[in-house]
């Protein structure tokens, strides 16, 4: 592809983009196709032949666009939002461009300097504690993953390293009965982080919920504290839920942290999805409150807030719990550079050795909403769902399962799990809107997670409507 | 950002690549920045109010520029390639205009099924063994990882899992003395994914290799088996480098496969860098030959083959071996299609939950260029990497060290160590080119890797000309 070529096709892709948009008010947000078709509809063999990427458009619409559904619609309520932003979608596209492995600082500088700059202007943002930015004396800082998932496992590589005394990484897990805790609404992703860290699913202790608002029972968690510690075990994990998946239920982080005094535990806290909602002051205490006793925060800006997957930021209060747990560079090469935070290699932060510059999409969504832009998307959401839930709550034939949280409402039919179910599917298969069920305390509910950049009051009222006629 | 101004912007963010690669030849391969000097020059909190996304580009012609060591520059031969070429770029924007998450078939069925047909398009195009292949009734299958240190830790711990008869994901790794193997010059990444797996660095073999070839001594290898075996330890893992990143040493796959012969441990091809160039059939040989015999092989099309990174891709011959080892389904992604078995839900196939929609940037390559575009882009590198070596070999102050390996040519100059470095530093500083450094039984050298989409022969005698004069 000739440069001329490259401007010409790139800004196809972009109109392309833009007229995706346009049109997807009128597209079913859930795909309707049958396991199959769109393979079925491709080649069986690459092309030997080089073709126009104008084909590929051409195929963009014949053969993909009906098997997708389509998370960036405005009536896509099913999961949390994956918002892919114009800012977001431009800032990464120049990090295409450029094509630089920021692995290590010395790679490509900028590429590992921006990303400092942009991790600690989001912890100011959201008013982490002073003791996860990465300051010039500070032992803490924060970094981009890819996911949740991901950070969650490297925290939990770092507290086996801290707590074996560095054993972990040499020996193995060993024969300690390590213990991990979280809530039984903590997400899938702390099962398989035990699974992957070799120390298996059964050492992951489910606690106990309070039934009305889902949030960890911190006194259950003492108890199973002090049965497994009795037992033998060493208590090494906890995860504290910040907006569960099911319902939004947000865990006392100050209190676990107490519960978890004189017990040599990370306390990591997962708020994947809620943790950016706390950029606007009004909800940050509700969020936040406790946080500064926690060893590790995850929050995702690729969910809320505007940054393409995938964007996932992870802070520590220690970051040389994750280099020391995760460097494979020999003690020789260790310098003061390094470990004074004036040179960070990235890529002793995360399980993968090469790394993209995606700094440049998170720096793009800072600086085109700015902070006032940003809060005011954040609480569009907040509102919308807060009007939805007032919908439900005036409506006999449906309840709120849980209280609203931030922008998600968990809600079903008085009628029942079947009604409830049969409701959803018919809404979600008639394309107009897309909503996900779950199950809380044994009954069935709907949710429905607003926070999409192109989702306005007109589609909230249009899905109650929708619903309501159902 | 309105849609007219995105298109807007998108057409100038797209003209801003293709003049940042106008102007590559002009710039210094290598950044010359001082640590901290790009933090410095940014705010040191973020905008409270947003800004046209003209400034972020302003920004990056004055900030980040001269903080880049360019990656896709004509006379980048440091690292192997990572190519960033205009069809895979195009194909990824796409993706993020669309922004679906894939992380199950169910949530956006197309993200699923076009990974599906790519990577086995790439399966034939390499000439893959059948039963890497997902056929309708077949067991293997193919999947777009992050990156190679990505799989191979996902096939370390669905050998786990296959060994330990299911009691590794439920019970941890226990105290079976596992072990793992790989040949001295293996990626570092073996090491770090024993170590993530809670077996701990202490079980990773280093197996000797030939001082000549630096591929790994077969009957060193079944020596450390017959020892470990003798000694109590259980072999679970065996790495097969094709293509190692000091000097593209490669491995016989088939001798190791035959060494394994009675034993139960699974094999690995790591064929990050190398195994794309199997495109060529008259390569193919060399590459993969006992290939067959492994249970998984990786190979990155984010490195020599065109596709902008992330895209790395594993395939295994059991593919229920990974999803046995991975799967995790909280009830919010149980749905139909899932339990019946028809679909492939690739969150599954690896350690994250969410995933992008990767396959549209492989499947523009794959269109954009064809398999005769993509040989004949392998084919540049091999010739001008041959045509450097004979280069080298002409001139009696320089010598090979290893045989020149597909595009790497690994060389030094005869003064010796010292002379080596100086001169690779001289040239790196210079900004010309841009060339790293390896140990190869002792002695320093110099490495470079020919491979990017941009690289003519006269960047190559520039390159040569300029070390000369040195």
């Amino acid at each position: 592809m000739s440069p001329e070529e490259f401007r010409r096709q790139g800004h196809a892709a972009i109109d392309w983009i833009a007229d995706y948009w346009a049109g997807l008010d009128d597209l079913p947000v859930l795909s309707q196709v049958a396991p199959g078709a769109v393979r079925r509809s491709m080649p069986t063999a690459p092309p030997e032949e080089g073709e126009p990427f104008d084909a590929l458009l051409g195929d963009l619409d014949e053969i993909v666009l009906p098997g997708l559904t389509h998370w960036q619609h405005p009536r896509f309520f099913a999961y949390f939002p994956a918002n892919s932003s114009p800012a977001a979608i431009l800032g990464d596209l120049i990090s295409s461009g450029i094509g630089a492995q920021g692995m290590i600082w010395a790679t490509s500088p900028a590429v590992t300097e921006v990303e400092q700059v942009v991790v600690d202007w989001l912890a100011q943002a959201l008013g982490l504690p002073e003791q996860f930015r990465l300051t010039d004396h500070g032992r803490g800082g924060g970094v981009i993953q890819d996911t949740a998932s991901t950070a969650t496992f490297t925290a939990l590589l770092a507290a086996l390293h801290s707590a074996s005394g560095g054993q972990a990484r040499e020996s193995g897990v060993g024969s300690t009965r390590w213990t991990v805790y979280g809530s039984s609404q903590a997400h899938s992703s702390l099962v398989k982080a035990a699974m992957m860290a070799g120390l298996g699913a059964e050492c992951v202790r489910s606690v106990e919920v309070d039934p009305r608002t889902q949030a960890m029972d911190v006194t259950a968690l003492e108890r199973l504290l002090a049965d497994d510690i009795d037992d033998g075990c060493r208590p090494l994990f906890v995860l504290a839920a910040v907006g569960t998946t099911s319902t939004g239920a947000i865990d006392d982080v100050q209190a676990i942290a107490e519960a978890l005094d004189g017990v040599d535990a990370w306390l990591h806290v997962d708020a994947a999805w809620a943790g950016v909602a706390a950029v606007c002051p009004e909800l940050r205490d509700r969020l936040l409150s406790g946080v500064h006793l926690a060893q590790s925060i995850v929050t995702n800006p690729h969910k809320w807030m505007l940054t393409t997957f995938d964007c996932s930021v992870l802070w520590v209060q220690e970051r040389t719990a994750l280099t020391n747990a995760l460097s494979i560079t020999p003690e020789y090469l260790r310098n003061p550079a390094s470990e004074s935070g004036a040179v960070v290699d990235y890529r002793d932060w995360h399980p993968q050795l090469g790394r993209r510059f995606r700094a440049l999409k998170l720096w793009s969504v800072l600086r085109t909403y700015g902070l006032a832009g940003i809060r005011a998307h954040i609480r569009e959401g907040v509102e919308l769902a807060a009007h939805f839930a007032d919908l439900v709550v005036d409506d006999d034939r449906f309840e709120l399962v849980t209280e609203r949280s931030l922008s998600l409402v968990v809600f079903r039919l008085v009628e029942g799990d079947e009604a409830t179910l049969a409701a959803m599917h018919r809404l979600n298969e008639s394309g107009l809107a897309y909503l996900s069920h779950t199950v809380v305390e044994g009954r069935t509910a709907m949710r429905l997670a607003v926070g999409s950049w192109r989702t306005t009051r007109a589609d909230v009222d249009a899905t109650w409507a929708a619903l309501q006629a159902l």
